[in-house]
């Protein structure tokens, strides 16, 4: 399916790539993004660990029965789009129907807009978009495993903590409730 | 250090090995315990993912300038342990030294008690209890990315959600507040 990128300017300033991983690590439901030619994607995912803090390096899992990997695979570039709650229907419907046969953007409302870096598209009701290249597809044949370099990352800048969901299965999410701080040597 | 492992029985009962993909993916802080002849220690980390369902594949990075990697390197085989928040100062306090220098089960009131299949401990404290083998080193030098898989898991079996907490950096943790269930097809 095609799903046109808009153009114009969000209203989003870059997020310092030493800081992804406090957003990564918490382990939010992130939307993948990815684009082939004229065709661009969306899907769900949770299958994500840091590798490395700067350049910030991620692991992702996308399994190859997902329209997702033969895009990531040929491409090399995605977005890591965080949303929050107020995008989770839009974000499970995602991941219920395949990019084979369903413009996403289109049926659910998310508007792709052009990266900086990448051809994937970023969704501008994202708060927070990290651009990604694949730079190791080594554990890709056996465990489906991309290793992907963040070369630049967006923020709204809004001063809040990001009520983001995580994926608990079976359509169950647990939504951020409050933080807590505690002295701490380590980053 | 050396911490003796408490014999006795725990009041755990087994959690299916296809329902482990639920507890990490929302990204809860675990402990991870390894073992190494006598000596035994605890560190917590956030840098992990899922890789498969069943059995459960898991990528867990552990940095080789931690003592925990030495000890997983040679003794191939872990403990994740999920905590809740009621040890949250407790877990910080264990990434805040060094198990080279540090019994940290006795400085911080942690109990370890034998696993099934590992010689890693598990922790008493902790409601869940994931027994890992080490399944593929290959990504070690380059990433310290283990690939691990889980041979046994223990839950204490009572229905609540767990209250994990969620590593944000410096010393902030999410902790899990609602949840929240949205119809799904997805696993």
């Amino acid at each position: 399916m095609k799903a046109a990128i808009r153009t114009g300017r969000l209203a989003k300033k870059p997020l310092p790539l030493g800081e992804v991983y406090r957003l990564l690590e918490p382990g939010p439901v992130v939307l993948l993004t990815t684009a082939r030619g004229p065709r661009v994607n969306v899907m769900p995912m949770s299958w994500l660990t840091m590798m490395e803090f700067e350049p910030p390096l991620i692991g992702a899992v996308v399994s190859n029965r997902n329209y997702s990997f033969g895009m990531l695979q040929a491409s090399r570039e995605c977005v890591l789009n965080i949303p929050t709650v107020s995008l989770l229907k839009q974000a499970v419907a995602c991941g219920n129907c395949s990019g084979r046969t369903v413009d996403k953007f289109a049926a659910y409302g998310l508007t792709p807009v052009p990266a900086s870096r990448v051809a994937a598209p970023l969704v501008a009701e994202c708060p927070v978009n990290l651009e990604c290249r694949v730079v190791d597809t080594r554990f890709v044949p056996k465990y489906n495993l991309f290793v992907l370099e963040v070369v630049r990352a967006w923020t709204d800048g809004r001063k809040r903590r990001l009520e983001t969901f995580h994926h608990m299965g079976m359509g169950r999410f647990l939504v951020g409730g409050r933080t807590v701080t505690v002295p701490s040597r380590m980053p």
